[in-house]
């Protein structure tokens, strides 16, 4: 039977017909009336037979190959690979014990559909300013040609100078020439570290150092691994970094780099006091220490207070500061930026030149047009209380719901939440709480060495309120299930399909 | 007097508002009328005296910025920087004598109005395919949305199944998980660099080794620097890498990688013959070598035989491949790709997460429609004839006008020619001929070890054929001057202001 019979498509929905084609596809395999392995028709078939272009047909086509439902293979032609199983999708995820292992079976969890998921610190796709964008390229088709030359590897002028006063309004004074962009915080981070550390110079061995908050983000883990570097794990006190262990690693191992978040740390959420900011840059001029600020999340801001980036207080250079548009805007532009003291900026400049010579301009000069709009203000107007929103819902849902001995940080800005479990054996629970349909990221894959408690990073950003309070009331009774020797999962009430 | 005054726009001419603006507003700087430091009306200021949108004045603003004609700084205002004079920037231009070096100052020669640059191995801008883009990203503004997510660190799967069947063509036999997306040609030498090359087992000292081609391509020699890995020439003849001094190399100093471009190599235009690929490739099997095949250029092939890539011969995964689309479609859109052998794979795709996460999936996803609807088929069938009629220019103007002792390559492909001039002292050839209105890049930046001889790399990519005629012929009379002991600049006949 031609699938062109299993397709029903409307001229008059405002939905594009490419989708229709695609979401009726999906659906047929979702059913099972299209199992893996079954040849699609060639585009020019399924195009002909429904009566739309060719290009449409392709768009539905592309779009099922971008969900890895179907896959075309050179001369062979576009089969259906079928939806792997929420069962074996769980089965592949193994309990992660090391940053390595989280962040490589972390994007499977997206496949589940219906998962809880407090996986990911980043914005809600369903938030995204995608009109204002539409706008921006839009408006960019005319200078198109201009746009597709090699950039500039210190970033388009204008987003810089957009970027410069953003960062003026932040208390954070900057020329756009001291602005380097790059791809994301992530490569701002990759960059810094290749191009600005060094073994200490009285050090026999040849890999360099860095201290790093602890925990710290995943992805900063990952890169130091990757790069021979050995970080040096800070931990924090009720007001920031412990500065007396930071000292000492000064002293005792040559550190010259401390990675740290001021405002809404990932994982933490946590927030620095203004007292230790302060105490922070002192000791940082005293012994010629850099601070490499990742400030991700400091415009996901929910209080009243709105505390400065150690930055906006450094009166010595003595911060590099990295930021981006990923979690504020959107991850898909790649874009974030580094401001560098002076003696560094050549060199982190020269470094995103070796690395991939420089980036799209198209993307860069979009973001231009957004901030210079004043799109940035409307856009975080309209986001800030719906995370406030779901953040409260999370706090409220962990008083309500989590055993005694649980305890949890209360983030002010950001997109995370570090719960922290009294002593006791939770090694099933990462997968207990997938089978029940909540996923968190395992709080060990952030710490540089173990502080020997269980942690679990809570992501809130991309869940409603309703799912939030669903998924900590099963967090909270899984937990309490754990600590009671008893497995009470049959009395959860709940609408996940596998239990 | 107000700049609304030296400006008359016209709604009836098809060139945007912002356009003319910015157009109108760069002749009056270039002639003087607003001087550096002339400080320009606010942006609401311009929109109001010129009755556009604010948009529009933004617009004319954010493309002077981009030009270097104006600067904003925040809360002061936007001032012209003025145009930097040829003289001026002649002089900042210092003769270039390693890699590092070049690659600094070339990005000023954009700068020169009427400069007939043979400076850079890229595209013609002017061949753009921007109506097809313009076309793919209006097609992609219905799912804009699902394109500002994260990608796959490995790229689209849209992108990599046009990718894969476009390779099928060029027979190379590959499935779409197989190739890596990168962010230019640039980032995957990055990639494989970074993620693949290790010190030799037996030796002492902890820097890697790899043989290259001499001369080589000069953003791999800053790669190299950059990332301590000490590069082992490997000179060609006229068949192609000299394989007895690549298996010394091997032998003797433990190489396990060789970079190499077998079709119209950047910089010399070389070809490797179809024997010393096949005894290239079974050395290399032999041996457990790994071969680098940088094909950037395999695509613009102006001659009848279509060299197959090394790739495409590779019986036993040796080679590690390596193209993009900077060349041959247009560099803005960051997008090269990898195609390596299994063991190496999720290597590179870990190093592309460490490094960055991931591309922009919008600008793929672009690329995926333009490949799908046969648009690189269409832009190589109108752009390689006038490539082609641009390399005959030069190679006839080269035989007309260089005197006797000069030689150069006859490429088949590609967009580079490689002069050698007899011996001699030529010391002040390269800022001579940037004064008679000619540029070049000089040879030795190329060059791992010196060979004695005196090289310029010539690109015709860029110029037109009358502008290749005029400079070749400017040079060759610089050359002949230069070597007969006299200057004969006063008898040249040519239109450059400088003399």
């Amino acid at each position: 039977m031609s699938i062109a019979h299993l397709l029903e498509l409307n001229r008059q929905r405002s939905q594009p017909l490419y989708r229709q084609i695609a979401e009726q596809i999906r659906v047929q395999i979702a059913e099972g009336r299209l199992p893996a392995g079954t040849r699609l028709p060639t585009v020019r078939q399924l195009a002909e037979t429904l009566g739309v272009t060719r290009v449409t047909a392709q768009n539905a086509y592309s779009e099922l190959q971008a969900n890895g439902l179907v896959e075309s293979t050179v001369g062979r032609g576009t089969f259906v690979v079928g939806s792997p199983q929420t069962d074996e999708l769980i089965t592949a995820i193994v309990k992660e014990e090391t940053a390595e292992q989280a962040m490589n079976t972390m994007h499977l969890l997206d496949q589940i559909a219906g998962l809880r998921s407090f996986a990911y610190a980043e914005p809600d796709p369903a938030l995204f300013p995608i009109d204002d964008f539409r706008l921006a390229f839009n408006g960019l088709s005319a200078s198109l040609h201009d746009l597709m030359l090699y950039a500039s590897p210190q970033g388009d002028p204008a987003l810089r100078i957009e970027i410069a006063a953003m960062l003026g309004e932040q208390h954070i004074a900057c020329v756009p020439d001291d602005i380097i962009v790059t791809a994301g915080v992530s490569q701002g981070l990759a960059l810094v570290t290749l191009s600005c550390l060094e073994a200490p110079p009285h050090q026999v061995s040849a890999e360099s150092k860095i201290a790093v908050d602890q925990p710290v983000y995943l992805g900063l883990m990952r890169l130091l691994t990757t790069t021979r570097t050995q970080p040096v794990g800070v931990p924090w006190d009720s007001d920031g970094p412990r500065l007396d262990v930071l000292e000492q690693a000064i002293i005792e191992q040559g550190i010259r780099f401390f990675y740290t978040s001021a405002n809404f740390q990932n994982p933490t959420g946590y927030c620095m006091s203004e007292t230790r900011r302060v105490d922070l840059l002192a000791l940082a001029n005293r012994y010629g220490l850099y601070i490499v600020e990742d400030d991700s999340y400091g415009l996901l801001d929910y209080g009243d207070t709105h505390p400065q980036s150690l930055k906006a207080l450094d009166k010595h250079e003595r911060v590099i500061y990295l930021s981006g548009f990923s979690k504020i805007v959107m991850p898909g532009l790649r874009l974030g930026y580094v401001l560098a003291p002076p003696e560094l900026r050549e060199r982190i400049s020269f470094m995103r030149r070796t690395l991939d010579l420089s980036g799209a301009l198209y993307l860069q000069r979009a973001m231009a047009h957004f901030l210079h709009r004043g799109r940035l203000k409307a856009h975080l107007r309209r986001v800030l209380p719906r995370y406030r929103e779901r953040r409260d819902a999370m706090l409220n849902a962990l008083q309500r719901t989590m055993p005694h001995g649980v305890t949890w940080t209360h983030p002010a800005g950001g997109l995370c939440c570090w719960v922290t479990l009294p002593s006791g054996q939770y090694d099933d629970l990462y997968h207990m709480a997938l089978r029940h349909g909540v996923a968190f990221t395992p709080g060990n894959a952030f710490l540089v060495q173990s502080d020997g408690a269980v942690h679990m990073r809570l992501c809130f950003g991309r869940q409603s309120p309703e799912n939030i309070s669903d998924g900590i009331a099963i967090l909270a009774q899984l937990i309490r299930g754990n600590n009671s020797g008893a497995t009470r999962l049959r009395t959860l009430s709940h609408d996940w399909p596998l239990v």
